[in-house]
């Protein structure tokens, strides 16, 4: 079976960059795939994106070495089964909040006799071989996030069911959650910055690899400096956002005689 | 019938930013459009789309006010039309280089007595409002690409043919044409150089509109103050690679213990 | 943020007429916003429409001032949590017999501290504006569907849920669960009729806006007569069925030579 | 191979009344096909279909036992070949204007030795049976449009085309070519009524079957009274946008306080 | 409302073939539809097809006497709703391992008064008929997987639930359960082949009717003599591999000189 | 750039194997990429494929090392610009029956000054790599498709057109073109069989690669003897149908009591 090369940086103590696609287009996710990312993330609950999409920037992203994972919508076994068998590597999934969330989540991604994960990997023995079966357990990683006070108050608890090799901070969420407001990336409300520490300091006691998703390279290397393992920049739309918005104002500013129409 | 707003921008003598759209994806253009572009041309060309894909991408532009534009894969009636018909307001079509092939595509884009368009606005009148057909040939744009020697040749001919009312130049087709490689936008080269000019002055005489392909904020608005007055930034799937890609060189030169596996 | 635009209807007293879109086409769906509805519920419970069709649908209501909904397929997060993030100004959600669901919906639909919706309003933020997530839970709609027996049975303890703004009535789910055959819209069997007009009165007295699927405009009067503020004129496919079948009528009934070929 | 019922229908000297769909999506299609059309037309060429939609409309008329035909967007062998292996029994082509259009077209549709349509009916086979091959040159219809003036003049020699076994007109396009205006169906402009005249007694002279695009029942009766035997009844969104607005008209007038919020 | 055909084959004590689409492609839900299979079930649990392309794969299958099923990826209302709206003839619902989970499918599947399906056959009232829902809960089959060790010891208990009328047997999911590996079809290990004799025998006592999924013409034929009635041949994705590899193997092993390059 | 892998089989004298791409699925293309094909040509001509759904199909070739081919539905420039854009290795293009024919292809084919073909690799460069441009022209192929009797008559000067380096056989249009009926593959009607190895001779004198399409790897390993080094196995629906059918019959013949119910 092809190797889970997530686990490779990991295991030399190295942090993973993670792209996130929220853009349901193949193209756009390889694209994506070609700039250097290290693994690149599927967004199922808030990139505009279900699974027949999904399945196409998948085997958008299996045309490089990039490892392939997927962000499901909730923990529901529907939705995670499918996009299992359609060849992602591993499954961050929200609002994880206590180790019950965590051991259901874990059964709905393992094979018997650990979970009851269904057997049909259609897509899945194309891109991760024919022994597909016996090492996918082992292979691909059950990604909870932790993103509520609830969560960090049975963080032990989720860090301790087996299976669970890493987490993931949803920073925003976790923002509302604490009470800090507005919702967003690259945090600085002290609440919300403690528990990212508290949360990366757990998982190196639990031997289990901590991420986060992040608004910019240099929050991002902050992260990676803390000791976040999977780090993600931004997203597709995000990036394509910040990008045409920052050469349109640069044009703008110029002092050429470009036309600002007012929108309507 | 709704105006064109490009030219008013063009009346005012400044000149319209405009974003380009290839990957197939009606969210893509979405996030595009909310970024400040006056006009947004989805290419059928170059782009990764075709007519079905680009029509939800027309869609999601006129959620805003930006002006939809398409570039077409060739000077072929069943694309113009059927492109037309989704509510266009303007259309760029490649390889213009003769006025023969500039008053075939006028003829494609114009309704009789002028043109031969076929009357059917099946979306066109959606966008446009119920009198589209009174007043399409008036408000719609017939953009020929001028990016040939043999079009520089031809150029005072096809800048004469009644309908013509802007040109877009391609330099990195017009950059092969005449010898000079790499094929590249924000062109450099001297003979290119001097033709993006020439150009320009021709447009100016014939009251036509000059556009041109930019790379960067920097050469369009160099291009701006030559008198361009459809100014392109690069493109959505440009546009996204060159900010992923920046994003995660900036982690990978922190100094952080970012991994990089090599590509297989 | 975007006005929710029912809510200016609702609070003159009038009533707001509601289209209903189960063709899964983005064109479909632009034609129907065209022609005058105050909004238009994207179907996704028993439309042939799912979340990636829904999403196109949407921006196609976008391009005009109509207000977009969207029925859900069942009270489940996974489904809410997405459609929202795509735009929609207010869920309509099957099934909902007890007040423990009514909670749970608003829980889906409401960010924290009301709820546990997760944040990522990937095209909400698009089409409501930047400040989506400050008004988000004071402009959206949650809009329960009061359609069986049980569900009138708890109707006043589904009414006094916090957040519940409106109810809509299912007409031929209701006429199944009390007895009435067939299950049909513009209901005449008396208990469907009484519970109709006792659904609308504990709405009053609530403060809650009353809706209903209606499938005549006679019948639609009629219901916003009685008090109904969100009224439903058939559906995309209805209409269509219907339009298509009188016209074929009329010429087989005109005495003309068509033919009638027997299917088969 | 499956007959053409069309035929059966003008052998008995009787009209067939043909739907038309303009909505890409298989199942606004499918709506359309259980009406009571003897024939519908996946309109290619002004509605928002391109192949790949085409493909799977065909298969929705294929539930049933309507005749599935198309209007492809110009006399172009690609799009036409294309749309006849995926299983049309016939093709409405726009803009043929002299009797060399129409034998171009012709060669399209037939294989050799009248044609040169290149073999390999993929879906058509499955739809018209193992023996499509030998008998798909004699049951599919080959449907010029005549709908300019230079058509006109050249209407004998057109009909004179071997192969050549119907026309249909599109009075739009015909009456801008003659300089009548508003460009319209069911029209009363003396030259295009004229010219609808003569077309059909044309038609019976060549022994060809004539069609007649139509808005309203009322004025496809009047079309068969006068001898078209193809009649098309508006189209599936001219249908849904006219019946949506009637009903909403009629909610409005009827005195209710149904709220009328402009349009922004 | 149309028989479901089905039923006469199982009244005769016979046994239905039945194709499995995993495939999201109406074309090739088409060919298969072609093929001689008395029923064909769209897997939306492990195939690569979610509810958007299965409802046109349903489509496909209805050009045809074929009888439409679906696997559902899940117990759940949202996704079983839809898929019967678009027409399904049965539901083959997965991990039915108590009699309580077997109720909840039968009331997802009936409307009231035996269940809780709610009202609104979209497509399924175009293929059924229009009296569809007088007779759907007495021609639909409701189809529980028996494919766990907990199935079995549920056994009697599931086959008595009232709408049960059919089981599936699932053979990978039930070895792997029953701790046999590898997870195949066509299984020779005892504790399998023990399991599936005494499904199929308890079936007989309570008058249900057993499926098995199989991977081979031989075994399929082997399982129809020990009594399954519903018997699949594989999927046509396995299909397609099979036969693709075969000839491929055919021509490198008749010594012509054909290039094997490695794969990279 | 990387490799055209054609070319190293071709130089040591040996053939490829073809895979046919049909079906308008990603997945069943990177199904069809796993089994040990050479190239596959994803066919937009006869194949229910058009350019979106052949971009996704692209890319799931890409997933593995097979060669990407497409045919085109006719020697137009705007199908094969886009479909070259979109990555393939090289062109099959039908009804090439003059060197006129052959040198407007490879003009649509090959970037200035060879060609005309307008420069915009949108996808190509990411699959052929940054230095696309430079070696493109060198690197992919232009297959002309000898399919006519007059094909035939200028063989040696469309051979002799420089950069068409290999050519591709239609043995079904051939043989309708030859007076041969049925059309098919496989042929052994004496003027086919004659023509196919007249072609392969031509073609080893101008030092072109001969490609036939076959039906069955009997005569597919007899054409690589006779000398054709680029042979087609059928296509994914043929395989698809013939591996069903087999089954099936296999069944029925079996003995079982699997009912037979006649299609209606």
């Amino acid at each position: 079976m092809r190797a889970n090369r997530l686990r490779e940086i990991w295991a030399k103590g190295e942090a993973a960059l993670n792209g996130w696609a929220s853009i349901p287009s193949a193209f756009a996710t390889e694209v994506m795939a070609h700039q250097g990312f290290d693994s690149i993330t599927v967004d199922m609950q808030h990139g505009i994106v279900d699974y027949q999409a999904a399945a196409t920037m998948l085997a958008a992203i299996s045309t490089t070495s990039v490892v392939p994972l997927s962000r499901v919508p909730w923990n529901d076994s529907a939705w995670i089964g499918k996009i299992m068998d359609a060849g992602v590597y591993g499954v961050i999934c929200p609002m994880i909040n206590t180790p019950e969330h965590a051991e259901q989540l874990v059964q709905y991604c393992k094979y018997p006799p650990r979970g009851i994960r269904s057997f049909g990997p259609a897509r899945a023995v194309l891109y991760g071989g024919a022994d597909y079966w016996q090492h996918a357990d082992r292979e691909l990683l059950v990604i909870p996030m932790i993103e509520t006070a609830e969560a960090l108050k049975n963080l032990d608890a989720i860090l301790s069911v087996p299976g669970v090799e890493a987490v993931y901070v949803g920073p925003a969420d976790l923002s509302l959650s604490l009470g800090c407001k507005p919702p967003r990336l690259d945090q600085t409300d002290a609440p919300v910055v403690e528990a990212q520490k508290m949360i990366v300091k757990a998982c190196k006691n639990h031997g289990v690899a901590a991420g986060i998703h992040c608004a910019t390279a240099a929050y991002a290397s902050k992260m990676i400096n803390d000791g976040y393992q999977l780090v993600t920049l931004a997203s597709d739309s995000r990036l394509l956002a910040a990008k045409a918005s920052d050469e349109i104002n640069a044009v703008r500013k110029s002092g050429t005689k470009a036309g600002v129409l007012p929108a309507y």
